[in-house]
C-alpha cells in the first residue's frame, strides 16, 4: 500500500490522520442553526400531520421522525428526513398503506409513489425533502408487522447511548464509507446502512479506532460474543451484529463480503496514508464504448452483451434478480467451454444489461465428452447413438487411457453470442426477468451495442476493476 | 455395435461365429510336418549349444526351447524361437552374459546383441530366428535372479494342463487380440503377453467362452479369487491374475486399461457381428500430414509439435518415459491456460516426437490470478508487487466478490509453441529424455513440423482415434 504520496514527510501517519479527521469533522459538522432549523422541521411535521389525523380521524397512533435526521447523525449535503406514521397492529395492511397515504398527501408537497418491502411517500415539506412511511406501533420489536416497525425502538437505543462525540464520528465514518462507494444498505449498493455505521460507532467509540480494528479482520467478522450469532445464517454472510432491540437478527445482512473486505483493506491503506480525499465524494466512474473496446483488444478477449426489457421493478428488487441474470448467464458461457474472464452488470431506465469477457469469443468446432467405462449396459447405446448416420462426430468413439469410451463431438454453435442466444431461453435468470428475456433480449458483441450510459457504468465494472484509492489506471 | 453387416442374414450370431473360429483355427494349426520340422530343430539346438559347451568347458546347467515354440502355440507367420540357456545361480552376473553370449555366437548365424531387462541375442539356426537368452537354473520360482528365470516354470505348467484343443484356441485367441493390436507385452503395445493368453485360456476353455465372459467386465478385471490379488499393485492396474508359479506376481502388469477395454470392447462386438476380418493382421494405420491438417482446420483447433532427439534406448525402455514426456508437456499446456483437446507422441530412429491439439493455439492476453483474502499479513506485500512499477497488469488489484484479493496480469508468452519453448527445460520429461530435450527440441506448428513416418504415426493416434472395428471415417 505504498502508492499514494505520505503527504507531510515529517508527520506520521497516526499524527496526519487525527488532523485531517479533525479537519473533516469541523468541515461536516451542521451549524448549530442547522440542527435547530431540523428540529423545528421535525416537531412541525409531527404537528401537521397530527392535525390531517384528527381532520380524517386516522387512527394515528403516533407520528415522529426516525433516522439521522431524528440524531444529528446525517451527512450535510444528503439529508432526507424519514418520517414515520405508526398505527395500531390491528389495522388492516390495506387501511394502513391508504391512512398512510392520505395523510402524506395531506402534509407533503408534490408527493410521491415509492416502494420498498412496503409503499411509502416521498415528497417536499419546507423545503426538505421527506420520506413519510407507514408502520405499525408495536410493543415487541422482535415482532415486527413490516419492515419498519423497528425503527422507532433503534432510535430511542442509539439516543440513549449515543454523546455529541460518536453522533460526530458517525457522520465521519458514513463519509469514510460513501467514499469507498459502500455507504447504503440497498440491493444495489450492498454497503453499510446508517442504523449499522452507528450501531459500530457505539462499539468502537471513533472512526480511527474502528479503522485500527478493521484492518486485521478477516471474512467473516463477528461483532458478538462467539455463539451469539444470530441463527440461520446465508452462507455468505460477511459481518455478524446481532440487532441491539432484535438480537435474531443480523444488522449487517446487506453487506456484501466484496464490501466489507473493501473496507478492511480500505482502513489499512487509509491508516498507512491518510489524507482527506478519503473523505471526498467518490468520482463517478464509467468507460466508454471506445476506449472498452481498445482495452479488449489489447487484452486480445471478446466481450459479449445481453441486452434485456428492464421489468416494472424497483431498483431493491430488481438488483438481486439481475445478479443472479449475471451468474446465470457467466456460467452458462462457462459450462459451454468458454474460458470465462469476468462479467457486469447494469440497469438502465428502459435495459438491463449483462456484459460477459472471455478468453476466446469462438469455441474449437469439437468438443471431448466422456463416455461409460467398457463392460457397462449403456455402452452399447452410447455407441449406437455416436455411429448413427449424421450423428455429429468429429472423431470417435474411442476408448481413453482410463478404459472410458470417448467421443468428440462436432460444434454446432461456436459463437459466444450464438451459444447464449440457444442457452438464455432456458435460463433461470431471475423471477420477473426471465419471460421477458427469452423475447426481446439481445445479444451482441460489444462493438454491435449501442452507445448507452448503463453500458459505460457495466463497463468500467468489468474493465476498470482497481482498488479505488489507487486511482484510475 | 451395428455397424457391421451381420454376413449371412439367415444365420445366427452364435452359429456364424463358430462357423469363422473353425474356418480360422484350421488355416492357422501349423500341419504335422511343421511341427515335427519345429521339434528337429529344438533338439538340434540343444545338442548344438551342449556340443559348444563342452568344447568351452562352460557351466551350463541346462539348455531349453520355452515359449511357443515348445507348445505349438506360436502363430505360424510369426514363428521365433526362445531357446534359454540356464546357469548355476552361483555363476556371477558378468560371467553369465559372457558364456550366454559365447555359447550363442558358437551356434547361431549373424547374432546380434539385443536388450531388454538384460542382454540376449538374436539369430538364425537352421533357418529360424532363434533368441537365446542367458538365464540361471533357479529352484524356487518366486525367487527369481533375473526376469526371465520364472520361463521354465512357466512352460512346465502349461504343457502340464494344456490340451491340443487349447493349443488351437490359445493361436486363435493371439489372431484375434493381434487384430485389435493388443497382443504383446512389450512397453509400446502393453498388451496381453503370450503367457497371459495361454493362462486366461487354461482358465476359459475355448476363446468363445473367454469372450462371453469378457464382454460384461468391468475395470479392474479380477481373474482370481478376491482377496488373493498379488499384493502391492499399481492404481491403475486392469486385470489382476496371479502368476501359477508365483501367485505374489500379476502376470497382467504390463496390459493398459485401455487395451483391456478395448478388449472387451471388442468382444462384444465380436460376439454380436462375427466376421473373419477380426483374425486378419491390422491394417496399418497412418494420417499424412495434410490431411491431418484438413482435418485441424475443420475442428477449428490448433496442434503443435515438440520433436525431440531420441536417446539411445531400446524401446522398451524408451517407451515408458516418452509417454511420461507426452503427458507432462500436455499438463504444462492445460497449467498454462490452454484447453487441451488431446495429446500423442510417436518414437522415430533418430527423433521423438509428441503432439498437443488445443482449442486455441494463442491465449488471451490476460490471466486472472486469485490474491490473498483481505486481513491477511500477504495482502501487503501482494499489493506492493502488483502496484510497483512496471508490473504486468492488465486490470486491478481488486476485490472479488468472495472478499479476496485479485489481478488480471499480462501474458508474456501467449503461443503454445512460445509457451511450451519456455516451459520444457525445467520439465521432468524423462530419466534420459529430459537433457536432450533442453537443447535440441523444436517446437513448431503442425504446418511447419517435417514430414515423417513417427509424424503420421501420431498424427493418426492423435486426429484417428476410433474403435478399429468400426473402420476408418
Amino acid at each position: 500500500m505504498s502508492v499514494m504520496p505520505a503527504g507531510r514527510s515529517r508527520e506520521s501517519p497516526a499524527a496526519a490522520a487525527q488532523r485531517i479527521e479533525t479537519r473533516v469533522r469541523e468541515r461536516i459538522t451542521p451549524s448549530p442553526e442547522e440542527l435547530a432549523r431540523v428540529a423545528r422541521v421535525r416537531a412541525d411535521l409531527v404537528r401537521a400531520v397530527q392535525l390531517a389525523a384528527e381532520a380524517r380521524k386516522s387512527p394515528l397512533t403516533r407520528a415522529l421522525v426516525a433516522g439521522s435526521a431524528a440524531r444529528g447523525t446525517f451527512l450535510r449535503d444528503r439529508l432526507d428526513i424519514d418520517f414515520f406514521l405508526l398505527f395500531p397492529p390491528e389495522l388492516p395492511r390495506a387501511q394502513l398503506e391508504t391512512e398512510g397515504l392520505a395523510l402524506a398527501e395531506a402534509i407533503l408537497t408534490k408527493p410521491e409513489r415509492k416502494y420498498a418491502e412496503h409503499p411509502y411517500l416521498r415528497g417536499t415539506f419546507q423545503g426538505y425533502t421527506v420520506d413519510v412511511v407507514p408502520g405499525y406501533a408495536i410493543g415487541d420489536p422482535s415482532k415486527p408487522l413490516t419492515a419498519v416497525d423497528r425503527t422507532p425502538f433503534h432510535d430511542e437505543h442509539l439516543r440513549a447511548h449515543q454523546t455529541p462525540a460518536n453522533v460526530a464520528e458517525v457522520r465521519l465514518a458514513k463519509l469514510f464509507l460513501r467514499s469507498l462507494g459502500i455507504y447504503g444498505s440497498e440491493a444495489r449498493t450492498e454497503g453499510f446502512s446508517g442504523y449499522l455505521v452507528e450501531l459500530v460507532l457505539l462499539q468502537f467509540g471513533t472512526l480511527h479506532a474502528l479503522l485500527e480494528a478493521a484492518r486485521s479482520w478477516r471474512l467473516p467478522v463477528r461483532l458478538c460474543p462467539p455463539g451469539k450469532e444470530p441463527p440461520r445464517l446465508p452462507p455468505d454472510v460477511a459481518l455478524i451484529l446481532p440487532d441491539a432491540v432484535d438480537p435474531n437478527r443480523n444488522v449487517a445482512s446487506a453487506l456484501s463480503p466484496r464490501n466489507l473486505a473493501l473496507f478492511i483493506l480500505g482502513a489499512a491503506a487509509y491508516l498507512e496514508h491518510p489524507s482527506e480525499e478519503w473523505f471526498e465524494l467518490p468520482k463517478p466512474r464509467h468507460l466508454s464504448r471506445a476506449d472498452a473496446l481498445e482495452r479488449v483488444a489489447r487484452r486480445a478477449t471478446h466481450v459479449s452483451v445481453v441486452e434485456m426489457p428492464r421489468p416494472a421493478l424497483v431498483d431493491d428488487t430488481l438488483y438481486p434478480q439481475l445478479r443472479k441474470a449475471e451468474r446465470a448467464i457467466a456460467e452458462e458461457a462457462a459450462r459451454a467451454g468458454f474460458e470465462v474472464v469476468g462479467s457486469a452488470c447494469a440497469a438502465g431506465s428502459a435495459a438491463l444489461l449483462v456484459l460477459v469477457e472471455v478468453a476466446h469469443g469462438r469455441l474449437s468446432a469439437v468438443r471431448v465428452q466422456d463416455g461409460p467405462p467398457a463392460g457397462l449396459d449403456r455402452v452399447g447405446s452410447f455407441l449406437e447413438k455416436w455411429t448413427a448416420p449424421g450423428a455429429p462426430v468429429s472423431q470417435g468413439p474411442y476408448v481413453r487411457e482410463d478404459g472410458r469410451l470417448g467421443i468428440e463431438v462436432r460444434r454446432t454453435e461456436r459463437d459466444l453470442e450464438a451459444v447464449l442466444a440457444v442457452a438464455i431461453p432456458r435460463l433461470s435468470l431471475g423471477k420477473d426477468i426471465s419471460p421477458a428475456a427469452a423475447e426481446r433480449t439481445q445479444i451482441r458483441g460489444l462493438a454491435d451495442q449501442p452507445e448507452s450510459l448503463e453500458l459505460d457504468r457495466a463497463l468500467v465494472d468489468l474493465l476498470g476493476k482497481r482498488l479505488p484509492w489507487l486511482g484510475p489506471r
